[in-house]
């Protein structure tokens, strides 16, 4: 049963359990240093359909066929599935679960919407809304660029600060049974908006956020950051991360060498000219279904913090001269 | 407490209520057979902001404000706040919302949103996992044609089976406590597509969608659709509400005079020229903050079924080739 917790924390006293996941990449993703734990490597960046889009509703299929598969799970034992990417509409989701036959809620939370779908599964089956519950998200380095930014063949230059959208899918199944990862807590984002204005620099424009949600979560709890094996942020790249630490540190808590980036984490930063990092849903979705659960299943960390970041803006309210509205949603993940 | 009842639909046992709702429309949306119950009517699109996205944002803004104000609450009581829109990256509601610093789940289930963010809502009052909490979508005609169709200054034609989206915002409160409409049981829709590709015709991509709802939540609770004072779609229009009907009829299930389109209500048929009816997230979410919460509250009805619904495409799937998938979430009223 869903509990509050201190304001804003919801404790999951159920403390379902992760299922089955499954990652499904893009070849620059299975050519970075996670590369050898993601399921599945595609090498083409259509994955042999007609358009981009279509290979990203495929990414999504193929991240959620596999973790069924993992957990042996059919499509039909799923009650509702939570999905989201960052195109116009969510059309990644929605044609790329389309034949699923599964109930369905899109949701929206830019970069952080892993943990936002993980967050609604978990609560639902924490309150017996559902037994078996799914969240699949995605992003695409080409359906991204031409949405938010420019043509691919326009060759646009990108700044240091920019980052490079992961091609990428990650599908966390949720449910009460079997020995996985325990889904212990919850802390939902709020808007947080310091009046960046820069596309080329979300790190910065998230930052905020996230010491918005770890910080209400630490005082929820009554923990400290160096109480968990580790903190990892969603994408908040070079930048983000650096700055995230310094108003985390203004406000009394250190964060310490417990704290990763998915988006730093996922491609070498020296040799694969991703600037700042990687970004994207499917970011901090590839690196939890594979990185992060896989390490946990291993007996490497225990207890840790999952916060995906996302930050809120389209290009058109870029062009109305608006700044980017910052979000974080934290996961709290325990083993047994 | 949710209990699965059937095979899809979600029983609250706790039976939530509505603690406050509230309507803010524009100027067309005032003159229709509705607007003497709409809370606040604006008679400028822009409603004195420099944008027509301001404008949405700012329908949500009052409309949100307005349902706290009903009920007696202040946003800091408010515990988690779900919001729709239309807009690419769900703007409105980001932009709407920001200054609101309650945690924020964005949801996109195109004009079913209303329904989708209530849904949730309810669920997490039932749950134990908020007190409180809110549910708030919007669409702005001007804003719709220039992001789905064509720039308003080009004076396309409308064809006939085309909608007229709606310019307002609708809010709900959930909580546990007074005397208001409760929320009595969900069903969460899942994506059908008969393949239909009109864009102007989303009344007949919606309809099956509706039906497939309908029908899965009257075999769950083992009734049927006269059991209801009212079964209320969202924006099927003329075109889909008679292909409704007639896909009910043919599983045998007679949709009756007890049936109404929000759609249809919204706009005078007649003389208002929106063709085949009003739609967008804001359609569904005005009329049920107005002429349904309302009626239930005078005990014009004490048992009903709201049941928004939406078309998931996007300008992009439609360029694409891809057909019109629907969804159809539903929400049952009750009055004590």
């Amino acid at each position: 049963m869903p509990e509050r917790t201190g304001e804003h924390t919801i404790t999951l006293s159920g403390r379902p359990r992760v299922l089955g996941y499954a990652s499904a990449v893009g070849k620059k993703e299975g050519e970075g240093p996670l590369g050898g734990g993601f399921d599945i490597v595609f090498d083409d960046a259509r994955l042999g359909e007609k358009t981009w889009e279509k290979a990203e509703s495929r990414l999504q299929k193929e991240a959620l066929n596999r973790a069924l598969d993992k957990a042996g799970y059919s499509p039909s034992q799923v009650q509702v599935l939570f999905t989201g990417d960052l195109l116009n509409q969510n059309i990644a989701s929605t044609f790329g679960m389309r034949e699923t036959n599964i109930p369905l809620l899109n949701q929206f939370g830019a970069c952080s919407t892993m943990a936002q779908t993980l967050c609604l599964a978990s609560l639902f089956v924490d309150s017996g809304a559902a037994d078996v519950a799914a969240a699949v998200t995605s992003s695409h380095f080409c359906t991204a660029e031409r949405q938010f930014r420019f043509p691919l063949e326009y060759g646009g230059q990108r700044t240091p600060t920019a980052q490079w959208t992961v091609t990428g899918a990650g599908s966390v199944l949720v449910g009460m049974g079997g020995n996985g990862v325990r889904i212990a807590a919850v802390c939902i984002g709020r808007i947080v908006d310091m009046g960046i204005q820069d596309m080329n620099n979300m790190g910065a424009a998230m930052a905020p956020a996230a010491a918005d949600t770890l910080l209400r979560f630490l005082k929820d709890t009554g923990t400290q950051p160096d109480d968990y094996d580790f903190i990892a942020t969603g994408d908040l790249g070079s930048e983000g991360s650096a700055l995230f630490k310094m108003m985390m540190a203004q406000e009394g808590q250190k964060i310490g060498d417990n704290h990763f980036d998915c988006g730093l984490l996922i491609y070498d930063m020296e040799t694969q000219d991703v600037h700042a990092g990687g970004s994207g849903c499917g970011c901090s979705a590839s690196v939890l279904c594979s990185h992060i659960l896989g390490g946990m299943e291993q007996g490497r960390w225990k207890n840790g913090l999952f916060m995906a970041t996302g930050a809120m803006m389209s290009p058109t309210s870029s062009q109305q001269g608006e700044s980017i509205p910052g979000i974080a949603h934290l996961i709290h993940l325990q083993c047994d």
